[in-house]
């Protein structure tokens, strides 16, 4: 059909598979947004989180990320990021700022995931995500991140590619790599 | 379930809605990956495409990029970036060396994306993509991405984060910004 509307091919609990104009993609139907947050610890080491991740079939190393309104549908994005941090790395920031915001893949999915810095950063609890999540938090100094990284995919594990994206933010803001 | 094995959902044409141990999420069953191209003409600039995704509702701007596998299932990820490069752009490479393969949203998909470097770039094309593709080409100089991106993202077009990433690795490669 190429009425312009969007229509539901299956429901799932959480995902959806729709078509639009002939054009098949994924969307989720619980949340509004996706934040990844870029995050320095005070003593200069940017926060990573692993965790096994089914559709890929193995660990992955990400930005501390999560859902924006699966829990609150009034969540402003940056109180998510914050939220998110804390959940997942034990680490509160002072302040959020939106760096960018973009499609993760425009061909398959409606997804858009928002970059958010997180500066000010204190500890306040242990992270390791909500429950039923199995997450692993890298704190790695800056300038080893990338060896850090390359070592990693070596042995296996995954790599996200908005880690890349976040350290070029960070580059631009005057801490590299 | 929790067999560990992936039930299908829903199938589509292009796109399958699949679970695994309960985790629902989005598969191409036609495709064996994706690839994404870091090129440079010869004279400093970044190519990047521009076309209308219906999964986001807009037009994108990212790295050029394409399925592997998808015409020709024994097709290598540096032959599918040379000809989703040319197909896409116009410009064909000399060389295609793989940069890093990882996924792109790893709650939602299996989908991974390989980025590749193109070098040695000779124009042979006119671009914009095959039959039912409606892509414009962007040849943006290194030096003015960032700028251009900032103003293309305040005038509502959508940026592929994959962008950053590529000129993060190209910073790597001694190519700023």
């Amino acid at each position: 059909m190429n009425d312009h509307a969007e229509h539901l091919i299956a429901k799932g609990r959480h995902l959806n598979l729709v078509t639009r104009d002939g054009w098949e993609y994924a969307k989720r139907p619980n949340a509004t947004a996706v934040v990844a947050v870029i995050a320095v610890t005070p003593d200069g080491a940017l926060l990573l989180v692993e965790q096994p991740r089914i559709p890929v079939g193995g660990n992955v190393i990400e930005l501390p990320a999560g859902l924006v309104g699966d829990e609150d549908a009034g969540e402003a994005i940056t109180a998510a990021a914050a939220r998110e941090l804390e959940e997942e790395t034990g680490w509160t920031p002072t302040t959020c700022t939106v760096v960018a915001t973009g499609p993760t893949s425009p061909g398959l999915t409606s997804e858009m995931i928002t970059l958010v810095r997180a500066e000010g950063l204190r500890r306040t609890g242990a992270g390791g995500g909500v429950a039923g999540e199995k997450i692993t938090v890298h704190a790695v100094p800056l300038a080893d991140v990338p060896a850090w990284l390359a070592r990693k995919a070596a042995a296996g594990i995954l790599i996200d590619h908005k880690i890349y994206a976040g350290l070029w933010w960070l580059s631009r803001s005057g801490s590299p790599p």
